[in-house]
C-alpha cells in the first residue's frame, strides 16, 4: 500500500491466472493451453521476420493480419480490432463499450476477470445465476442493462449456448451492446461469426477471439474482436488513446500466417475431441459427473471426493489442474484436455486417489 | 460515431504516432527509430524461443527480465514494472499513479500522450510552459499537484534537465510522484535511476524506460518502469487487472538478452552521439537554429523557411521527418539522428530546398 497510488488502485482484486509452475515433467492441464504445437507455418514466419528490422515499430494498423482474418471470416477489415491477447481486448471492450450508466450484465459463474475489468474501470455490473446443471439460460437476460457478456462456450463449465438462441437475445436486446467471448468455439461450439457478414451485421454484436487456445500461440500475445465496423472504431479509439502498438512486428507475422493455416487448427481441434471425448467416459467411469463440454477443457466432480483434495493429491503427483473455491463450483475440476497421454497419465493417477 | 459506445469514447482524440510510409527508398527519420539494428544477442534468443512451446502462455511476472534490468541497474527486481511498450507502461502510471484529486502537470509542449491519458482515464491536468528557449524550468513546478510526468529529455525539443535539477524538485515535492520519462536518455542525458538505489529510494520517484530507441527493439514493443517498490506494487495491481500476460515468451527473451548486452546499446548510442554533432554543424552552416540535443533526435527551424514546406519538400524527394503544427513550435522540424549516409543525403535535399 502506498499513499501514491491512484483511489482506485486500493480497491483492486487482480485476476489470478492459472499459475506457470516451475517443476520438472509437470503434466499441465491448468491453463487451457493447447496440447500441440503452434501452425509451422507461424514459426516460419516469425523467424522471417527475426531480424534487424526489428529496430523499426510494427503496423499500428496491422493490416496484414486484419486482412487475414478477414478473409477467413467473410468479413471486412473494418470489422476487425485486434489486441495483445483477449485479455487486452476485453478491457478495451469493457472501457470503450460496456462502461454505462445502466450495469453489464454476465453470469455469475464466469470468465473470472470479467468483475475484475469492472471494478478497473468503475462499470456497474449485475450477475445473472446460471440455471441448475450450470447452463446459461439465455431468457434470464431480459432486464435493461449496459452490455451482455459470456463466453460461449462459458468458462469454466463449458457448456455453449446454441447459436440460435443468441439470435434471439439479439432481437429482443437492441439497445446495448452483446459481446460473446469465443475463446474456445473451435471444439464444437456454434460461432456467432457468420452472423456478422453482409448487409445484416447487428449494429451491437462482438465477437471476441484469442490465438492463445485453439491457433496454440498463448506465447506469443494475440486476440481479436469482430463486430459492426462502427464497434470497432469505437475499440479503436480506446486502443489508439492507449497503446498505438500493442503487437509487435513477431507477433503480427506469426497471427496472419497462423489464421491462413486453418488446417493446422482444423486437425489438432479434432484431435483434442476425440481425447475429450475419451477422458470423459473413463472419468465416468471412475464415478465423476463431467458437464457436457465443447471446449477444451472439463469441468467434473466426483460426489465422494472433496474438489480440493483431489486437486491437491494430482498436484502432488505433478499433474497440476484448476480448482475454484467459489461457492457452487467448489467441488469441480477444471481439466485442460491434454494429450491421450497425459490424460491417461491423470485417470490413472485419479483411479488411486479415489480407490 | 455509434450509440453503443462508453461516453468518454466520444471525447476521446487518440494519438497519432509518426507514420510508417510503405514506400520505397524512404530516409525515414520520423519516428526516432535508432538506425542500427538490435543486439544480435537479442535477434538468438528470440530465434531460441521461436518453437512450439509458443504453444504456453509466457511468465506472467517475466521475472528473468526483470532480473535482468535490477542487475543492470543496481536494483531490486521488485523495483521494476514491465509492459507492451512504455506507452503502456505509461497508460498504466495514469491510471495507477496520477488520477488524483488535484491535476496531474506537465510542460505545455512535450510528448503529446500524456493528454490522451488523462482523457481516456479521466484525469485533470495542467500543462506549465516551457522557458523561452524551450527549457523545462523546474522551478515553474512549485505549486500543489497530483503528481509530475516529463520526459529527460523531453520530446520533442531534445533539451534535458540536469538530475540535480530533479533532485531538487524532489526535496520539495514530497506528496505526490515525479515520473521521469527516460526514453532518449542513453544519447548524453543524465539518469535518474541512480537515486532509487539502496536505502535512500525516494518513496515518490519512478523512472520510465523503453527498448524502443537505444536497444533498437521498437518492433518488439517492450517498456518498463523503476522505483520505490510500492509504486510498482501499485502498477502491477492494475496490469493484473487488465492484461496479465502484457509480454510474450519471444519478447521477454529478446529483452532480457538486450538488456545483458549493455556493450552494443553504447557502442550504437556512441554512433548516434557523434552522427548528431555533425548534422547540427552542417544544419548550421545552412543558417538553421537547433536546440541543444541530448536525444537521437533534434529540433531545428529556420528563420527563414516554414517548417511544413520544409517538411513537404523533404517529403517530396522521400525523406520524412516529423512536424507537429502546434504553437510555439509549427516551424520546427523534428528529425531522427539516422545513419551518417541518411543524414547526409538529408543535408543535401535542404541544401536545395533553401536555395
Amino acid at each position: 500500500m502506498s499513499r501514491f497510488w491512484s483511489p482506485v488502485v486500493q480497491t483492486l482484486t487482480p485476476y489470478i491466472p492459472g499459475e506457470q509452475p516451475q517443476m520438472q515433467r509437470l503434466v499441465k492441464l491448468n491453463t487451457n493451453e493447447s496440447p500441440y504445437g503452434p501452425s509451422p507455418k507461424a514459426l516460419a514466419a516469425i523467424d522471417e521476420q527475426n531480424n534487424e528490422d526489428l529496430r523499426l515499430y510494427p503496423d499500428p494498423e496491422g493490416a496484414a493480419l486484419k486482412q487475414a482474418i478477414a478473409q477467413l471470416h467473410g468479413l471486412d477489415p473494418k470489422q476487425v480490432f485486434l489486441g495483445n491477447g483477449s485479455d487486452e481486448v476485453l478491457a478495451h471492450v469493457f472501457a470503450g463499450l460496456l462502461k454505462q450508466s445502466t450495469p453489464v450484465c454476465f453470469p455469475d459463474i464466469t470468465y473470472s476477470f470479467y468483475p475484475v475489468y469492472c471494478k478497473l474501470f468503475g462499470i456497474d455490473y449485475q450477475t445473472i445465476p446460471l440455471g441448475e446443471n450450470f447452463e446459461i439460460e439465455i431468457t434470464d437476460y431480459k432486464a435493461p442493462n449496459g452490455g451482455i457478456i459470456f463466453p460461449n462456450p462459458n468458462a469454466p463449465t463449458g457448456r455453449s449456448v446454441p447459436r440460435s438462441e443468441i439470435e434471439a437475445l439479439l432481437s429482443k436486446n437492441k439497445n446495448s451492446v452483446v459481446v460473446i467471448d469465443e475463446a474456445y468455439v473451435d471444439y464444437g461450439t456454434e460461432s456467432c461469426v457468420p452472423l456478422l457478414r453482409g448487409a445484416t451485421c447487428p449494429e451491437n454484436l462482438l465477437v471476441v477471439h484469442t490465438l492463445s487456445k485453439s491457433r496454440a500461440l498463448a506465447g506469443l500475445r494475440v486476440g481479436f474482436a469482430v463486430g459492426h465496423p462502427d464497434l470497432i472504431e469505437g475499440l479503436e479509439r480506446v486502443k489508439n488513446s492507449f497503446n498505438s502498438y500493442p503487437l509487435g512486428r513477431l507477433a503480427q507475422a506469426g497471427a496472419t500466417a497462423a489464421i491462413q493455416d486453418q488446417a493446422h487448427l482444423e486437425e489438432n481441434s479434432a484431435k483434442v475431441i476425440k481425447t475429450r471425448t475419451k477422458l470423459v467416459k473413463d472419468l465416468d467411469d471412475l464415478g465423476f459427473i463431467t458437464l457436457p463440454s465443447t471446449a477444451n477443457f472439463i469441468f467434473t466432480r466426483h460426489p465422494k471426493h472433496a474438489g480440493v483434495k483431489l486437486y491437491q493429491a494430482l498436484r502432488d503427483q505433478g499433474i497440476v489442474v484448476r480448482h475454484f473455491s467459489s461457492p457452487r463450483i467448489e467441488e469441480f475440476l477444471r481439466i485442460t484436455i491434454g494429450t491421450d497421454e497425459q490424460c491417461d497419465t491423470l485417470i490413472q493417477a485419479l483411479s488411486k486417489i479415489i480407490q
